[in-house]
């Protein structure tokens, strides 16, 4: 067979292989491999055995490591090639959200079946369908269709299953850190994120950093009344609403001095492509109930929610907030304010400017104190990066649309440590679709999604060992 | 005797009889007439009874009437004279505050006792020795005396002891409203405020009001991951700190137009009456841990708390405000905001002006409501009263230095329903010093102030009968 046939015989391999593919993730899918759940914890341990299993059935050689909490599951193809083609390490997690409530599922969580909707759309349900059982296999299958094929895996492979993902990935990061040498490849692949739409593939390329401060306020050293302490007595809610009030300037901007440092304009062609996506107000925002962009002025809506840094206010109290009246002037006041970050801009500087904002607005007799609950740095793949340009290539033959690329709001924390720890970057291709339910009741995953997946798999896999 | 003779006389009653005073004190402290508890609730109609018997001793027409709570005591002397005294009406409240936490008192809330503090310092110690209990009973006590000296009391005096204060006078207004024919008099008299300090006695003149509002604001209509909608979803939490930081300017006076319509100055013998009482922020910030006040720049620390409106947040919550990080947009927010009001602010109007100051600051695709709960008039004496200007120098006699007039930031609603239904204005004095933990364990009344409290009421009425 030559290198040129190869790629047609294993998209066909894939396409006779489906209904056998779907059994092997149904077998996965039975295992209830709930997390967060002491009480689950024999099932997630059947459930990486179950991986190492099929891994080394794929001529993987496997072991089940114990952590801190639930095992992780390695693998190595071992059939490492001198040459330009890439050593790969594919991140996945067997592990699925709790079931609650149980009682809006239409059928039992953890017995996968395959539904056709009106109009002949295909969804497999089941918890983990999609996230990320359903995601992770796609690119096992693509591996099993190479090896059918060829005999051997298209380059040099190592597989990173864990278990703990959904409850926070506790111990992965120590994991990373001790097992470095093994798991440092050129470049790491993530299958859990989504498509930009049923059509269009995406590649995410970016996500933003996280900073989380609480701000602790306190004025009196007790509440007081306000009929005989009101005019006189400093209202830490005041102060907060100050503060909080001052963070962002009237076009939207986030006002601390220095807060951009670091944050970078997109390249003008990626912006044309964000820019054609036309993601409107009406789109985004009108599911939630909203019509204005409420971020920096004269930026897209797509980069306001993707390659733009924020601040948020993510909780407030203070004083009486039960029914009825009280008039109180509280002795204290508590805030937590949160930074997404994008490009170079640092978390530890972030921290301390902020921490400098607030602590400048604090009235001279009272006290503010701060509590740090997470610092991450933003992540972003370069844009010259051969490696994306093709994977985007070979996303764009099988789905016959271009692939966006887009900058993911959120964090994924195992993505920045990769790029912290072992000094590679990631590629995010997932297949995941807004309507899938993620982590709810009746959670899908559309069979073209899985089958397209598996092939789109085979295509990168190609096209990065060429 | 003449009429000259008459108040050396009473006043050397009042001194003669101050043993059997205290006895009569202590027995009406005995009674536990929480109202707050329905449990208590036979207490408070003996207390109701007490008083109603004690006042028949005096010779006044006395009766218990029935409210949808707990019963009014009203009596009346019924020797209204023909001639320029006014006639006036007393009101009091024979109810008490609950105990709780009981452990923390020396002794039994209800078992009163004397006690010599060190450098020779009497106090009265029980639940109601101050509150209203002992400074009723300065003017039953000096009524008393008169009775004894001349037979009969110096004016038309009518008697209202209610027994709901402690826990909102919930059916006093109705109570007031349906029998105003018999309430209505010239002046109120009540002793339920307190001294400048332990030397310097002190008259009420104004009356803070109150407007209370509540702010609910909607923005998108579930809670959102900052992640996916950072940057994009309007936060409601920071719509309010906008509006609430905009409530107040820089120099601490409340920014909403027409705000300040009805507040006058203060007459320029009366400022320097408050200036000379040098009220410092050691003083009055001092003991709660601040130092710098935080009213109206350009006003003295006295007018901040009592005779300047103030804006104050008593409440705001909104978002994750439990232990550690939730990165969420929240969908709702809530603030409680009140309005202490002087001169002839109008409630109303404040009200109406505070809800569209904040209406034009909620973004047009979010959603405002307002609660109200609260709604008083300011209340003020003219300072050319004649029973005002009677009472400070019957004070000024008896305590051997001039009276302070000052207003009270709080606000004492029955003074407004007095002013507004009956169309009368209030004297208020009162003997309370800083120190006697009213509504806390080991409350307590200053001997003296017993003592000197009932002399005072001798020569205040004696005063206006003149």
């Amino acid at each position: 067979m030559t290198k040129l046939d190869v790629l047609p015989a294993v998209l066909d391999r894939v396409d006779c292989d489906l209904s056998a593919s779907l059994d092997r993730l149904f077998a996965l899918l039975r295992i209830q491999s709930v997390s967060t759940d002491p009480a689950y914890a024999p099932y997630c341990r059947d459930a990486a055995e179950h991986v190492a299993a099929d891994l080394k059935s794929l001529g993987f050689e496997t072991s089940v490591r114990p952590t801190g909490g639930h095992p992780v599951v390695v693998g190595k193809s071992g059939n490492g090639q001198a040459g330009k083609a890439p050593r790969v390490l594919f991140y996945g997690h067997y592990d699925v959200q709790p079931v609650d409530p149980l009682d809006l599922w239409q059928t039992p969580p953890f017995e996968p079946r395959l539904e056709t909707l009106d109009g002949g759309r295909k969804i497999i349900v089941a918890r983990g369908a999609c996230d990320d059982k359903g995601q992770a296999m796609t690119f096992v299958e693509a591996c099993r269709a190479f090896k059918a094929v060829t005999g051997k895996l298209p380059l040099d492979i190592t597989m990173l299953i864990e278990g703990e993902e959904e409850c926070g990935s506790k111990h992965l990061f120590d994991f990373v850190r001790d097992n470095a040498a093994e798991l440092k490849r050129d470049l790491a692949l993530v299958c859990d994120t989504g498509m930009w739409d049923a059509q269009t593939p995406s590649i995410t390329t970016s996500l933003r950093g996280l900073v989380y401060e609480e701000v602790r306020l306190t004025c009196a050293d007790r509440d007081l009344h306000s009929g005989l302490f009101g005019g006189a007595a400093r209202n830490p809610i005041h102060v907060l609403a100050d503060i909080l009030s001052a963070l962002h300037k009237p076009d939207g901007s986030v006002a601390i001095p220095g807060f951009y440092d670091g944050v970078h304009e997109l390249p003008a062609d990626i912006k044309a492509d964000l820019a054609d996506l036309h993601l409107t107000p009406e789109k985004f925002l009108g599911p939630i109930g909203l019509k204005i962009p409420a971020g920096e002025k004269g930026r897209m809506l797509i980069e306001q929610i993707s390659t733009r840094p924020t601040a948020e206010v993510n909780g407030i109290i203070g004083g009486y907030t039960g029914e009825g009246a009280k008039t109180v002037i509280p002795g204290k006041a508590m805030a937590k304010v949160s930074f997404r970050l994008v490009g170079a801009q640092d978390p530890e500087k972030i921290r301390k400017i902020f921490r400098d904002f607030v602590s400048a607005r604090v009235p001279a007799d009272c006290k503010v104190e701060f509590g740090n609950f997470s610092s991450a740095p933003a992540f972003e793949v370069a844009f010259d990066s051969p490696a994306l340009n093709k994977a985007r290539s070979a996303l764009g033959d099988e789905w016959g649309k271009k692939a966006v690329t887009v900058g993911a709001g959120g964090s994924i924390p195992i993505v920045g440590d990769f790029k912290t720890v072992l000094g590679m970057d990631t590629l995010m291709v997932g297949f995941a679709l807004d309507d899938d339910r993620v982590h709810s009741p009746n959670e899908k995953f559309d069979l073209k999604c899985f089958h397209k997946g598996i092939r789109s798999w085979a295509r990168i896999l190609s096209a990065l060992a060429d």
